[in-house]
């Protein structure tokens, strides 16, 4: 059935139209203009982070809560928040556990090996790594670009690069285990702290442990909720209701 | 393609598993209990209306957003308020507003004609009119037993008459136009209030005016939305993501 | 300062003014109610815990910031949620971890001083240990209803003596650390669960596991945040500010 | 008492501390620095309202709420929607009406009396008008700095000009009747999409019927919670509980 939708040959009508961002090619667009370009135009990095977060389309939890009550009717507060409260260890919030643990491996120098085998002894899963559609061979452009502007920028990379070397073994177990945009920034961030020369190792430590790197997405992706709650008024869309089709009632 | 799917002949993978509750028969059955089985056994009609309102499957917006955000891993908390934030003008939140309206008008002598035409006149939405599935041909179960309690029950339903007569010429003009469970509640309440013969008209028009009502719609609903939490742990559901096939993406 | 209010010689205004319920003498009162009245009446242990729980004066972190968002003109629902939103560890939301904690060492034999201190060391506090307000030589009354109530329902209530035992040894360390509700419940619940016969051993643990209590207190306490709201709306409150002189200002 | 208080004589032990801002003096300050120095340094007009609005002391409902909690050792995201929800028609969430109103009264020839007398005749409170604080004789540095900034920058600033007559008339009713932050952006953003020469008169009108500038706030005061939250974490405040002192208990 999804092939022949994607085919083409079968075409069955939407549940949910959306203006504000497209994450659907190689790399996400924000009303058209893909981030690359907006990337490219020397900003600070705290700012490319935001903007690469404001957004990544309608599909996500957060954005699709927030379609959902903004066609219930209700205001642009209670709408953003509905959306909101699904940041956490799965969608957005793993930024400051992705930083503390690959900051705690790196600095007790765990081989990549090591780290993950070690993590699933404890029956964690490695904050940063893991996407539900991106994969070994369609990375997410956004990690990408984060990557590239470090490189360019940094004065040393050391914690990325680490995270990278997570990655290449955690997808020779399986190719959903890339590194994800929480990952990306934590490990960033990282660098960042220790090359800058203004904190000492336990400022930094205790910087780590609070956690004020999930704050830095929250803020940046209630952008891209308030967008999707003007969208879906602007269209005045209907009450949503989920197609009974979708869901297996079941004891 | 609906027709295909419905017929059987092709068969898509649901992306959603409940247990809760099941509202797509004639009649909503709660873990397989038929509602009506639970009000015949003489309850008070305040616990009538938070068993009817506690829970109506896993579609509506408001049990759908709670159940996004328990699969995005959050709290019990946050994954209740997700879905309460939906309740509002479209969704479960009329009650009051029926009220005051259905009052206002059997006060004044409108016919069903004068009232409605004059809502309309107005630009607002008769509130308790109208559901996105229910038909005239198909009416929701839940107001026919809240009907059938109070005529029972009650020593007058003069409100609850009315509303039914407003329902009659509304059907006449689109047969989506039914009475729904926030019209049923709303008209019901105040012949509650008329027939007990402890408040005054006075103190009527002011318990009206703040609107106690939909309070007792937000108490049952968060019956139903824990419930749906408990569901998804313990069914270990993943993170959704909405079917990007499911999208427009339009300018 | 306070002692002088106390004694009544100066009366500062107060910035809130409350009528839902009352929790500054022995017992709580709802409307003037004693809770031991409302106890008292031959209800089940889960009403009982729901209306135990419904309310705790205006004080508390829900209650308080349900008071301040319906002051801002919020309407039902954002004002219900923003106090919902206070529940967690410190606040009303300890109940399965208290149940898990002593499950746990019940089952292992451990004598409350070996947990205790083994909480100490792993640097976790016991849940369902602790208050703000009460102390030994004032106990919550809440939990004294619920012990009661108990021992003349239940056919064992061995995991409420074990948490009793613990209270003992807490309170011969610290005076503040009295067996709050949570814990009550919590323990109460393990006897209910082991006293049915209803369940195995490995499906208790199953339900400990996934904790459904706290959807019991969260439920309850939504009555009493949807009490306050329509409070303050009746009152006519307006816009709460907390007072400049009550805040400490630093770096 | 208060007066004892700020004499220094007497002193309450404060039950809140905060390192964020501060709003007590004549110009608001972020850690230490003032608002005007911030504004000097030739931002758009979109940031200088999201600096200007991003904190307003820990006093305001907003802040309040997301302290509290924080303080019950809730994450960021539930601190941070916590606060969120108290904004609208009394705090903060007034400036798409304050336009809305603004705009129809300038544009029909309204004079500031028969605008205000209408208002009053409607029972509608004049909306970007009034505070809990600031007096005629103590205005609100952010407004002031607001226009001035209008003043130097925009073409034409005839809305904001109609705004301040508006509170001329006003300020002769009463002296708590300011134009406030709200009715400041309000205004000026009336006057930037007329001077912009990029919209119709049609977009004008629908642009500002849906109302996007509350989203602006929104935005901006998340990021004054969220620096609250971390701000309590880091200090590690217990949880917070009313004083019963401040409570006027009654029926
Ligand atoms: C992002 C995430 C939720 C996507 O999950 P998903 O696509 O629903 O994946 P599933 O939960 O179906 O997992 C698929 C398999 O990959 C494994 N896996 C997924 N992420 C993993 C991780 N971070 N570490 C180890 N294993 C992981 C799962 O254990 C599962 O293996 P199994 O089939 O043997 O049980 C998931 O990868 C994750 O939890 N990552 C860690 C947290 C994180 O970084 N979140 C922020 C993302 S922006
Ligand atoms: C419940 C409700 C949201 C369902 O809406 P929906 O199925 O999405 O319906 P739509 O918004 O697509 O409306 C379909 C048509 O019916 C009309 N309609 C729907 N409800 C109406 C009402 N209560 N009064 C008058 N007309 C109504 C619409 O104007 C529309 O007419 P149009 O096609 O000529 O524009 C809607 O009926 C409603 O707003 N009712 C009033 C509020 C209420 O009672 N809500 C609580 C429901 S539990
Ligand atoms: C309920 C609670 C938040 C009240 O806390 P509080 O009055 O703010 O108490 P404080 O945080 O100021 O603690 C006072 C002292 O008692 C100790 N303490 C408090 N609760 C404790 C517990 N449950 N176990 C061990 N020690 C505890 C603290 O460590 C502190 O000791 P210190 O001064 O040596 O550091 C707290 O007791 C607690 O966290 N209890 C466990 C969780 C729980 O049951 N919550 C639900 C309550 S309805
Ligand atoms: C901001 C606001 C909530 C502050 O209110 P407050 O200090 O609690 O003021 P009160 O509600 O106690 O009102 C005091 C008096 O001023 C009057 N008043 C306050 N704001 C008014 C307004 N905008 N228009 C007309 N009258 C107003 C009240 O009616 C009241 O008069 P009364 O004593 O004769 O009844 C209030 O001024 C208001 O609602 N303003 C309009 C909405 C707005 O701009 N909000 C955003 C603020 S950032």
């Amino acid at each position: 059935l999804n092939t022949a939708i994607k085919s083409g040959k079968v075409r069955a009508p939407t549940h949910i139209i959306s203006t504000i961002s497209d994450d659907r090619g190689e790399e996400p667009c924000y009303a058209g203009v893909p981030m690359s370009s907006i990337v490219e135009q020397g900003y600070g990095v705290g700012d490319i982070c935001i903007m690469l977060c404001a957004d990544h389309g309608p599909c996500v939890s957060g954005a699709h809560n927030t379609i959902v009550t903004a066609r219930a009717g209700k205001d642009l507060v209670s709408s953003l928040v509905s959306g909101l409260l699904t940041i956490g260890p799965r969608f957005g919030g793993a930024i400051d556990d992705a930083a503390r643990y690959f900051k705690d491996a790196y600095d007790k120098n765990l081989t990549p090996y090591e780290f993950v085998e070690s993590m699933k002894k404890k029956g964690i899963r490695v904050p940063g790594i893991g996407h539900r559609i991106k994969r070994g061979d369609n990375r997410d452009k956004r990690v990408e670009l984060l990557q590239l502007f470090a490189r360019t920028n940094f004065p040393s990379v050391k914690y990325m690069e680490y995270a990278v070397q997570v990655e290449t073994y955690t997808l020779s177990k399986a190719n959903n285990l890339v590194l994800n945009v929480d990952g990306a920034i934590g490990s960033l961030f990282l660098d960042l702290l220790a090359g800058s020369g203004m904190f000492t190792k336990q400022e930094i430590d205790e910087i780590v442990e609070i956690g004020y790197l999930n704050g830095l997405f929250v803020l940046a992706r209630s952008i891209g909720l308030i967008g999707h709650t003007f969208d879906q008024k602007r269209l005045k869309q209907p009450l949503y209701r989920h197609p009974w089709e979708d869901v297996l009632y079941t004891k």
